[in-house]
């Protein structure tokens, strides 16, 4: 079971939680909850180290914010005490959960479930700080923003659970964003490849890093809400979102003998700006010198296109990078000006993609051209355009976002009956 | 060098404290930095742990509560850093600081220095978080409110420092508590038999474990403000107040060819409570039905009076313990009142315990008599006396507190000739 940030903010909202972790137990399963730090703690960490030092060491960085799960963890094992049940902290160097040395931004390596499952055995429930674990050289590590679901995947594979329970505050992966499509419907089961597309191009329910996690081992996934009433739980016995594996998703389809929707999700991402090189040289090579030196700066391309050159030899070059990378990859182009060759930079940040994304497609022709007619129809301008086995992606502008997305939803035969509630 | 709570308070407190230790550092010494909790810090994680679980289990409790000093001591490595200085922070469990695992109220066992020296020889500063260590198991433990004095002349004590600089938001040790007696004095110097006993009585500057570890392992302590103006540092090389062993100060006292002071220093505390046990059989084993019980039940007694019985074969019993325990000592004195076989129990929480501290005594007869004479000139009423080899205590009403600390003060001929900026 992993908590976020705003399910344990506060003692009162760490023994709603506690709550649920000990129905859990009392339902005679063996648990390791996984917590995040309460919400605004790691902000007011970060802006510390922000005011100590601009050029932050990442080792000492990880040493200061690795501390609000470890408060957490401290208090949920304190509440469940409190409620009878017996409970322990494992922080990251306790168990340990080693990872590899890149502070700020670690990975995983390993995770020792050995004293850990001997303590679950002997009816304990394993309390474990997300975020953090210990280098090779004995240092306090963290993965980056949103590393305790990724922190909750691996735990759940080393010890081999049946299921990683995911608690936020949505009750599940919607089929888009309910608070742009009224009528979206919380999907009861996803393929592991549809919700890493989805995570990856703007749904923010789960870490993308947790997803691919999820399926290299084959951990199934809920994604569910802590916030339920406690009294009245849902009928339904998984009543968040599954994650399953593509396997598992064919058998599920087959039992309830229903063909696969063609696309499982939708999915917006605001934070992209377009990037336009006038009157590039069109000859081999000159791609590559504006993508080649992006990529050693460690900004992210993603849609690339190449218009048919206005005049002879000529061509435009547009593509997207992150909205936060935009001023650095202006300056690194002005910077390779000559090398590239290019007339003039147009950039653009007023511009969102829309993607959608299913397993579906593989099987189903004609996914893209119904997403363009649909946008054709309703007079919305398609800026670029990528696609990948399982999804189609498209450039809009940004004011349109909110009406692409209802379009969409509607054309692909995705609104529910009625609307949620 | 050790920075208290109120130094290490908000980012911009940690820069003056980095200037200080990197201006040591500069010195050419090698440094190592014990940081306390920002403060309120601690307040804040107790409160949580008090909310979590009234019965905390003290496993969880430092979990949470040692965050505290290892947000700080990032923070100042952060800091360092800034500066250009090279610094490494160095939590308990790290170095590691070996501790008797009684959880919250940890004693240090032992502190392995090796990796600590090597950093600090290649010239890294090292920080480490005070009040935290790690107990056999591989659990943090703490040691308890005002662990870090503790941490830091333990730390001093295992790299074999020539001096433990403890920075507080005093300037050092003085004769009595300046905010009563406008002409207390400085001390320049002061033996740790001395500052044991008025840290044991009441003068708050450093804990008493601090100082009985300091005279254990012959650490030189000194006692200083953190809230020097930097621009305009005290001319004298020693600004604060150097606690030192007594064979120093003979030698110090020799060459400076002055006489030693009977009294040092004068210490009140106003935590104490004074009970009165009426009409106890005055046979053998009597006393010890009354102090067997609450010795046991942790109950700290400090002054005892055997008062002359009334009656034949009765006696009045009286004695001391702390406010925080008087209910507690009461519960159990009615519950042994048969054993016992008393009248009445008579409390007063309004006393105050006075206190005169001086090496000097042992060779000075009539200090406890110049102390009895000049409050009884001023009318002031002695409750109960008890004495050590260097130190004389009264009991009287808190009332006459501040007035009972101004006459002794003038007594012992400690005021300064001009009153304290």
């Amino acid at each position: 079971m992993k908590f976020g940030g705003t399910s344990v903010a506060g003692t009162e909202r760490i023994r709603r939680v506690a709550n649920i972790v000990r129905a859990q137990a009392a339902g005679g399963n063996q648990v390791a909850v996984v917590v995040s730090a309460m919400a605004g703690e790691t902000d007011r960490l970060v802006t510390f180290c922000r005011e100590a030092n601009p050029l932050y060491d990442p080792a000492e960085y990880d040493v200061v914010v690795a501390s609000g799960e470890q408060v957490t963890s401290g208090l949920l094992a304190l509440t469940l005490q409190s409620m009878g049940c017996k409970a322990r902290s494992w922080l990251g160097w306790q168990l340990p959960v080693k990872t590899f040395s890149n502070h700020a931004n670690a990975r995983v390596e390993e995770i020792d479930a050995e004293r850990l499952l001997a303590s679950m055995a002997a009816g304990e429930i394993a309390v474990i700080p997300g975020f953090q674990g210990v280098s090779d050289q004995g240092r306090i590590t963290t993965m980056g923003r949103g590393g305790s679901d990724t922190s909750a995947v691996a735990v759940a594979a080393a010890i081999g659970a049946d299921r990683c329970d995911i608690y936020t505050d949505v009750d599940g992966v919607y089929t888009t964003d309910p608070r742009i499509v009224a009528r979206a419907r919380k999907i009861k089961h996803i393929a592991f490849e549809e919700m890493l597309e989805l995570a990856s191009v703007g749904a923010k329910v789960l870490q993308t890093r947790s997803v691919s996690m999820a399926m290299k081992h084959n951990v199934p996934v809920q994604v569910l809400s802590s916030f339920v009433d406690e009294d009245s739980p849902p009928a339904d016995s998984l009543p968040g979102t599954m994650i399953v594996s593509e396997s598992e998703m064919a058998k599920l389809l087959e039992e309830a003998q229903v063909e696969r929707q063609t696309v499982t999700g939708i999915a917006h991402d605001k934070n992209e700006a377009r990037v336009v090189l006038t009157r590039v040289p069109d000859k081999p090579g000159a791609v590559a010198n504006i993508f080649t030196p992006l990529g050693e700066a460690g900004i992210n391309v993603d849609m690339i296109i190449q218009n048919v050159g206005r005049d002879k030899g000529e061509t435009d070059v547009t593509f997207t990078v992150p909205q936060a990378e935009l001023a650095r990859a202006q300056a690194l182009l002005e910077d390779k000006r000559e090398k590239i060759g290019f007339n003039r930079i147009i950039t653009d940040a007023k511009v969102a993609k829309i993607s959608v994304v299913g397993m579906g497609m593989k099987s189903h022709a004609g996914v893209a051209a119904t997403m363009f007619k649909a946008l054709a129809d309703r007079g919305i301008n398609v800026q670029a355009i990528s696609t990948s086995e399982i999804k189609v992606s498209v450039l809009i502008d940004e004011d349109e976002t909110e009406l692409a997305v209802r379009v969409l939803h509607t054309a692909y035969g995705l609104d529910a009956e009625e609307v949620a509630a």
